[in-house]
C-alpha cells in the first residue's frame, strides 16, 4: 500500500467543500460519525423555524400548513436516492428495530409454510433480538437460525422464509455481497430483509438492482440525522400490493382521518406507518439530508476507502502487528477500520482525552468510522499518529481509563 | 348553570402565571390543545442546545455526559407525577401504537388460557388497529371484542385477557370510571391497559390507586411535548418481575453495550425500551414537562371544568339547542367539549378564519379542549362568542370552507 501524501489529496478532494457545511467542534477528530454523525448546518435553523414558526405559531394547522402528515414519505424519497430505490418505495418511521419487526412479519406472512428466520450469528444485536421477539410472539414453530458469514449461503433451504442481513457488520466492517446473497435467499425460495445502518450514506447501495425485498436502516449514522433520529423502511414494488403489518397504527390506514373502525391499510409504503411521527426529529433528518445533494456515492466510498487505507497503513508503519478485523480489499468493506488491542477501551478513552473520537466495540475492538463529508486527510493522519503514541507510550495504562461509562 | 365573570375569574385564576411560561401567537384563541399542546417556552432554548452543544459540540459522547441513555426513565419519571405512578413505572417511548402493541403482548402473555382483548367500539382507532394487529399476528384463535361503552362491564367475561380503555373518548370527551372499570376486569380474571392520551396532564389520575396494571398516553396533547413526541408506557410494579415484550430491541437489554447474542430484558420497565429513542424529540417533551412543576392537578381539571361550563352557557345562550356529545357533569367528563353541528368542517374552517382554534371529528363533531395552562376566560368566552356569530351568520356556508384538507 503506497501512502497518498495527505496534503495533496486534501487539496485535491472534490468533497472538501462539503466540510465547511458541517458544525464541528474545535480541536476535535471526529472518526465517530458511523454511530452518531455530525450536526450539519443546516439543522439549527431549521429546528429553530420547526419549533418556534411551525409548532408555536402555527400549532395544530402544521399538519396540513408544513405538510407534517407527509413528511415521512419526503424523508423517505430523500433516502431512497441514497439507496437505489425507487421514490415512493422508502418511509421514514420509528427505530431500526421496530422497522425490522414489521418486515420480518411481512415477509413471514408471505412465505405462510417456513418458520425460519435466517441471520447472521454475528448480526448487529438487534437484529437478532427482534427476530427472536417475533418468532416467541408467532409461538407456532417459528425460529431464529444462525449461521456464519460464510455459511450463510449453505443455510439458505426450503425451511426459510425470511433472511435477514446487515450489509455492512458493525463490529468488523465486513460487507456482504448483496446481490447474490440476495439471489441465492429467492433461489431457496425466501425473501431477503436488508439491514442498511452502516450502508446508507456511505456508499452506494443498489437495492432495486440487487433485486432486495426489504431493507431498513437508521437515519442517525452516515445520514447525520440527528441522536435517535427515525429509522427507515423499504419495501419492493413488487411486494406492495397487499402490504400490511402487524404494527398497524392509524397513520398507517388508507385514510387515517375518516377514524373508521376497520384497519384498512394505506396503499405501498404508507402501510408501514404506525403512530405520529415524531416531527421534531424527523424534521432534524430532513435538514441533514439535504447535505447529499449532489453527492456522488462512488466517489464518497472512494474517499473513505483512501482515509481508511491512509490511517492504517499509517499506523503499520510504526505497529507492524497491528491486528484489523476489517478486510481490506475496498469492495469487501464499509467506511470503517476495526483495530484489535487487549486494552481497547482503555485506549479509545485515552485517545478521546487527546481529542481523537472513535469507539470501542466488545471485547477488544476500536472502531474507526471515515465519514468522508467532512474528515480530511490530514485530520485521518495525524489520529492515526496519536493512535500509535497512546498505544506506544502506554498511554492508556492507567485504572481510570479502564472504567467503563455507562454506553462504550 | 350560572356564568361566572369571565374577567373576575382571570383575575384569581391560580393558574394565571402560567400562561406567560407558553409561547403563543397572537390574535389566536387555541382550543386545540388536545390535539397538539401549545409550545412551552422552556423549549427552544433547549433545543437549541440539545442541538448545538450536545449533538454537535459533544457528538457520540453525549450518550454519557448528558445521560442520553437514561433521558427516557427520566422523562418517565415527571410523567408517573402526573398519573399516580411510582418513580420507574414509567418510561418514554415510541408512539402510542407501539406502546399499545407492546402491553396488550405481555397482558396476552400473563393470560395464556384466554383470547380476547376486549375494547369499546368507540376507542381512538389506533387502539382498536393495533389490537387487531396483534390478535392477527398471533393468529391462535385471539380476536378483538367491541362493546359499547356502557356494556364494558358486562363484556368481561372469562374468555378475556386483556381490556384497553381509553380514559376519556376522543370524540365525545366522556370519561370512564378507571377505578370501577379496573376492579371489574379485575374481578373477571383480566388484566388492564388503560389509554391516557386524553387525561395525562390534563386532570388527577391515579393509577396506583385504581390498581391499573398497564397504561399508555401520548406526550404532544396537555403534556405539551411537541409534535408527535415520543409516548408513555406505565407498568404496575407487580408485573415488572419476568417483564417482557415482542419488540425486543436492543435497547430493552439488560446489558445492551455487552452486545450478547443472547436477548435478556432489562428490569422493570426498561424492558418496555426497543430501539435508539428520538433524543431531539424526548429533549423537547421533557424541557415541556418542566411547566408542570408545582401544579395542581385538582385545580386544573376545576378550571377546565370551569372554561368549558363557561363555553357552553356562552354557546347555548345565543343557540340553545346546540348538542353536546360530552357529559355535563365533571366528573364524567375530561376537558374537552364536543359540540353537533350538521357542517361541522366548515363551521370549524370559519372559527379558524376567525383566530379560534379547535378540530373537527367525523361525522359532524365540533371539539374544543380547554388547557387550563394557557387559556383565559376571557378567551374561551369570546370563542363561544365567535362561534356563535359563524353559526347564526351563516358564515360557513361557503364552498371553500367544505373542501376537506389532508389532516381533518
Amino acid at each position: 500500500m503506497t501512502q497518498p501524501d495527505a496534503e495533496t489529496a486534501d487539496r485535491t478532494d472534490p468533497f472538501a467543500p462539503w466540510r465547511g457545511r458541517f458544525s464541528l467542534p474545535e480541536g476535535i477528530i471526529y472518526l465517530d460519525g458511523n454511530s452518531l454523525g455530525a450536526l450539519p448546518r443546516a439543522v439549527p435553523e431549521r429546528m429553530a423555524r420547526v419549533v418556534a414558526e411551525e409548532w408555536g405559531r402555527d400549532l395544530v394547522t402544521s399538519w396540513n400548513k408544513h405538510d407534517w402528515i407527509d413528511l415521512p414519505g419526503r424523508v423517505g424519497d430523500r433516502i431512497a436516492r441514497l439507496i437505489g430505490a425507487a421514490p415512493g418505495t422508502v418511509v421514514a418511521a420509528d427505530s431500526t428495530s421496530v422497522n425490522i419487526f414489521k418486515l420480518l412479519a411481512v415477509a413471514l406472512a408471505r412465505r405462510p409454510g417456513r418458520k425460519v428466520i435466517l441471520t447472521e450469528e454475528d448480526n448487529f444485536p438487534t437484529d437478532v433480538y427482534i427476530a427472536g421477539g417475533l418468532a416467541s410472539l408467532m409461538g407456532q414453530g417459528h425460529e431464529v437460525r444462525l449461521a456464519p458469514a460464510g455459511g450463510l449461503a449453505a443455510a439458505m433451504d426450503e425451511s426459510v422464509a425470511v433472511v435477514l442481513l446487515t450489509e455492512v457488520n458493525y463490529r468488523t466492517g465486513a460487507r456482504l455481497d448483496m446481490r447474490a446473497l440476495t439471489r441465492r435467499a429467492h433461489d431457496a425460495g425466501a425473501l431477503i430483509v436488508w439491514d442498511l445502518c452502516h450502508s446508507a450514506g456511505a456508499m452506494p447501495v443498489d437495492l432495486a438492482g440487487a433485486d432486495a425485498d426489504f431493507a431498513v436502516g437508521c437515519g442517525y449514522k452516515y445520514l447525520n440525522g440527528g441522536p435517535g433520529a427515525p429509522a427507515f423502511a423499504y419495501v419492493a414494488p413488487r411486494h406492495h400490493d397487499g402490504l400490511r403489518q402487524p404494527l398497524s397504527g392509524w397513520l398507517g390506514h388508507a385514510a387515517p382521518f375518516e377514524f373508521a373502525a376497520e384497519y384498512r391499510p394505506a396503499a405501498g409504503v404508507d402501510a408501514l406507518r404506525t403512530g405520529t411521527p415524531p416531527i421534531l426529529s424527523m424534521s432534524a433528518l430532513d435538514a441533514a439530508l439535504e447535505v447529499f445533494d449532489g453527492v456522488d456515492l462512488a466517489g464518497l466510498k472512494a474517499k473513505a476507502d483512501a482515509l481508511s487505507d491512509l490511517f492504517l497503513g499509517t499506523v503499520r508503519a510504526q505497529i507492524p502487528d497491528i491486528v484489523s478485523l476489517t478486510p481490506e480489499a475496498h469492495e469487501l468493506r464499509g467506511s470503517q477500520l476495526n483495530l484489535r488491542h487487549h486494552e481497547a477501551y482503555a485506549v479509545m478513552q485515552a485517545l478521546i482525552a487527546r481529542g481523537v473520537i472513535g469507539d470501542f466495540r466488545q471485547p477488544d475492538i476500536m472502531r474507526f468510522g471515515f465519514a468522508p463529508l467532512y474528515l480530511s486527510y490530514f485530520e485521518v493522519e495525524r489520529a492515526a499518529m496519536m493512535l500509535c503514541q497512546v498505544i506506544a507510550g502506554g498511554e492508556w495504562d492507567r485504572p481510570e481509563l479502564k472504567r467503563r461509562a455507562k454506553v462504550v
